[in-house]
């Protein structure tokens, strides 16, 4: 379902399961992993220099999700070290694609591949184009 | 450490245990007793007819809680029939007090009781009075 | 994304959206509507005659997630009166897959559209043969 | 409410909030502050040399949450680092408390104060008694 991108740039993020996190099933529930996405693209925005919240703050810019999507290979579990793999697959002004791929860190094993769609929001709530300068900074690993 | 009220209006909501809400101990996470806590005094405000959406929306009133306390007497378990009984204990034009009891429903069995202080704010976030009609309206049952 | 099933059997379960539930954009977080599909499939699941918590605790049937997708249409708010609309869209004894359609009530809006697709699991966490009473069941209406 | 403890061994735990933990009045859901105090407690008792997962698993010990307070001082944002400070302040073989400071990084404020007690239960949901190297770890400091 998710092919690897090819830019070459996966940020990674590392978090620990926490126990509000698992259900009876003794393995975490599954829309969390929805949660460790969102902390994985929080953390790779950051890394290429926009932190989230100053855009949304600052800029009046909201990245609302349009799509989700994730495949459960092996489930996680309570105080698993996770390793959230993440890449921007694509970026024009107006949309964004993340891709994941979620591992526990040991034994070292995929335990999740999703993405992610979004569109740019103004303030209104209304589709808008992203200034230039941060179209930039979220694209330049796409362009190598 | 929870008297009765002795207003004589317990507003009583029901629920089911969502998975969501259980843990790998099988029962449902502590935390998740102050989300029901929510919905209950949500319904009694409701009830009341004062429909606290449109109180924050509208008026721009905010009801920020100050304090939570919960005690676990039995565990609930997932799929149970959830009753949230909940009075208004103290209401001033500032401040006010909710609590409750949580009940499973068949068998019918205390499984928590609680309360939670809570102060209103205006839009500015700053420390409010509530306009005298609300004021009356929240208290109406504590007044008899 | 996701096609109508022709099964003609699409349950309904109702919801009101949760304080906790929204986050700081105003409006529901995007993976607390994988907690609704929970919702709307454990309700459709009863009332096809098996309980869900039923299965887990006597029979040592689990309905793990193997996939999940949500397309995001318009925003759920704070308060609004959901419908989670669930069809069995695939039935095998190892394998099942719900749709759903999101919508608030008033106004009549759909929110969301999704899928999950689950592979039957046993104690030991094995993926498994459902007994054909419960496969049947559970197919009833696709066989139409 | 909150007295600070004597055994002058806190122990800190560091997280970033995430947006799913923020609510539609801009700031972290009450809620999930006994989930960051589920986090601090079992930091603390892994700092101890006592991972909590390995005495859930291997010795079947669970400690139940019997009671929980949270007083709100100041409100949590999206993104702030935040520090649980958490200490043990009582320990008994059959019963725990702990005490927490919750504090935002930068700017150094103290965001919240809270305690939970706690019982031991056995596999089969039993009040129980803690070994005693488990306790003699747990209670180390308290000693002092």
């Amino acid at each position: 379902m998710v092919q690897p991108a090819n830019s070459g740039f996966a940020h990674e993020t590392r978090l620990r399961v926490r126990y509000a996190e698992t259900d009876q099933m003794g393995v975490v529930y599954y829309a969390n992993y929805l949660v460790w996405m969102e902390i994985g693209r929080v953390e790779l925005v950051r890394a290429l220099g926009l932190p989230y919240k100053v855009m949304e703050e600052t800029a009046g810019l909201y990245l609302a999700v349009t799509e989700a999507r994730c495949r459960y290979l092996a489930p996680a579990r309570y105080d698993q070290e996770i390793v959230v793999s993440t890449e921007v697959t694509k970026s024009t002004p107006r949309r964004m694609e993340f891709t994941y791929q979620i591992r526990s860190a040991d034994p070292e094993r995929v335990l999740a591949e999703g993405f992610t769609q979004h569109m740019w929001l103004n303030r209104e709530w209304r589709p808008t184009r992203l200034p230039e300068q941060y179209h930039a900074a979220l694209s330049v690993e796409l362009e190598k």
